[in-house]
């Protein structure tokens, strides 16, 4: 077959895909709270009893990433075992119980000539999701768009190909029990990796919106490429700034637990900014608590001198999201270098300042223009489900639409409902 | 000089105009109600002091333009006259009236470990307006840029180049005057036609929005070339739906207003659809209503058949936005196929049904995927200040972040803060 007529059939087999989803999406829009919490029970129904399949398709994909010498931890993103596949059917069980955004009122208002205007949340349409080995997006992905009214259009990593084709398949199948279109979840039927490319595109306007879900590389290409919004973040480099007026114990706790709780999730931070007018009292325990929570801290010439330890930071470390136990350390001349160095350096993802000082606080959280300002709290309460949105897509670090946490919410949008008696504009 | 030479000049323009833009955004964001509504109060003084010196400029630009053998609509709206320069004076002390949207709390509450989480509105940052010949667009969007916390970029016609830049020194000495930085808002300083793409591309991050304002040609190339957000409507194929449940009374007035009261606007009717079980009833009259009125009528086989005034519609006429005293009649069998009329032709601008069957206007207003939909009521009310908006800088049919009447809220973003007292994540 010559390579037309092959990119001819990928663009016609993404056209039918395309016009499947606006198809589903249309009725989407329509279907009750009742008919989608059911269809994510018989999702998870089917999830259970395909549990044996499903892991042996992973047991195939897997082995077929191994014998390509792919790397321990992308084939632990790959691996499902019960565990995994019950938290999976667990998953959906969980957006089932969240409220369903469709049709709320966000605000409604009478003109003086009568007019009754209501702006109502409606779903976007139609999502496309990229991403890369986890075959748990999969369900988790397309649940939650199918929760918030929208199709998907979902695109995994051609190695989890086999488990992620029989995921979709139980979520049809309960799609189809609770009556909604099948085609309100679809997965592009091939590995071309062309295909990403039509999707960024937008398949000629089915497609609305692109979430992409996985590491830099991926989400690096998808913004740059993608002509169509894009709901991702690129890197959480997140800083924690300890001021002078902070109460060192809450500073020891929060710094230790924002890099190390987890080291490998977007809100762990990546740098610790201490204030020149607390270095006494502050800087040496910090570092120190850092290193013997087995952290390795590479600082400034400041913070080389406050403890042995401490390997010399070069510029390329203030623009680095390490995403393991490694933190840099800076002292600043007080909250105003604080924020220009969050503002030099940063993601405008998440960042922390510990203080006593109200004003100072208050000006950090005005100042610093990320998706997420945090007084007195840990870098790692930047989530979903932390900020009590439930289940999350991702987080944005954007600033239209949706910024920070991408819960069921802001997977909608919204549309002018406008009641009259017959109304006409002098 | 050479093109290549000139090209770095014009470059480097840019990037001085995109670094003192982003300076500027910075202090704005921070600026207090008073400053700004001062501003905009001095900004307006300052337009009425230099009320003749802007005549004036704008003589030089009708003269040229005309010389240009431009078209007479155009000479109109790049024309300013006393009134107009006054009337954008006091568009700015309208814009002063209007409620500061920086900094109102959408959201807050408290999780169960105690962090204090807002979602609090703050600017979008730098936003670029491209437009075309009318000056006091110039005036207009950038106030509405400045009170909103953004700083603005303006790059118009070069038809109305004399005009605008007086204008920019009147809004610029307003901005001094109440102590703000005047970058707050520039315009592009060249006519070179390489700074629109330029803009388009964002500025290499400097731009985080581009709001175009002008005709078709203009927005269609905004919205291909665009690599940033856009907030825009290519065009507005307004529907209005005459149910047989329909008062013909008032089903006339509607229909003839939301057709003829403006005809150049974006909210007017273009397309008439009329239920068929009503048709006996209603065709005719709505038809010789809008003729009487003066207003050419294209119709379906069963329009012609009803008014020998009619003339034969073609499927362009379902596609076309007239912005004239024309309108495209078609029968349709019930609400279900006039809303599926309006998903094939419309532009998910502003569409209205009439009827006074509630659960019929409650299936339109559902189903009906535009940004206003209208039940009873004239499409002309497609407008933010007949929303109670105040000013808008348009309308937009995207579905993110803005869609219908863009006004000083729709150019807002939010962050969280978070308050806590210590909390680290488990």
């Amino acid at each position: 077959m010559s390579m037309a007529t092959e990119r001819d059939d990928l663009a016609a087999d993404m056209a039918v895909l395309a016009a499947n989803a606006r198809r589903a999406a249309k009725s989407l829009a329509a279907a009750t709270s009742e008919a989608k919490n059911a269809a994510l029970a018989a999702m998870a129904r089917h999830i259970r009893a395909a549990s044996g399949r499903i892991a042996s398709a992973n047991q195939r994909d897997v082995a077929l990433a191994t014998s390509q010498q792919r790397t321990k931890a992308h084939i632990d993103r790959l691996t499902l075992n019960p565990e995994r596949i019950e938290a999976m059917a667990r998953g959906l069980e969980d957006i089932a119980g969240l409220p369903d955004p469709v049709g709320a009122v966000m605000a409604n208002w009478t003109r003086p000539n009568g007019l009754e205007i209501s702006r109502v949340r409606v779903p976007i349409g139609v999502i496309g999701i990229i991403y890369e080995s986890r075959p748990n997006v999969t369900a988790d992905a397309g649940a939650l768009c199918m929760k918030s009214g929208n199709a998907a259009i979902l695109r995994g990593g051609s190695d989890s190909f086999q488990s992620s084709s029989l995921i979709v398949e139980c979520l049809k199948a309960g799609l189809c029990e609770a009556g909604l279109d099948e085609d309100c979840i679809q997965m592009v039927p091939t590995s071309d990796r062309r295909a990403v490319g039509m999707m960024l595109e937008g398949l000629s306007g089915a497609i609305d919106l692109i979430v992409p879900r996985g590491g830099k590389s991926l989400v690096g290409r998808v913004q740059a490429e993608a002509r169509i919004p894009v709901f991702a973040h690129l890197e959480g480099i997140c800083h924690v700034y300890v001021d002078a007026a902070a109460d060192l114990a809450m500073a020891r706790a929060i710094v230790v637990n924002s890099k190390l709780r987890r080291t490998g999730i977007c809100g762990a931070a990546e740098t610790l900014l201490v204030d020149r007018a607390g270095k006494e009292r502050l800087l040496e325990p910090l570092i120190a608590a850092l290193i013997e929570a087995g952290c390795e801290v590479r600082g400034d010439a400041e913070a080389c001198a406050a403890d042995h330890g401490v390997k010399p930071a070069s510029e390329e470390d203030w623009h680095s999201e390490y995403l393991e136990a490694i933190i840099a350390v800076r002292v600043v001349d007080g909250v105003g270098e604080a924020i220009e160095h969050i503002a030099r350096y940063g993601s405008q993802h998440t960042d922390s300042i510990v203080t006593g000082d109200a004003a100072v606080a208050r000006r950090f959280l005005d100042e610093v223009d990320s998706a997420i300002v945090l007084h007195n709290a840990s870098t790692q309460f930047a989530d979903g489900g932390e900020f009590g949105f439930g289940a999350e897509i991702g987080i944005a670090t954007g600033k239209l639409h949706a910024r920070g946490p991408v819960g069921l919410e802001q997977l909608t949008t919204f549309k002018y409902q406008v009641r009259g008696s017959g109304q006409v504009r002098p």
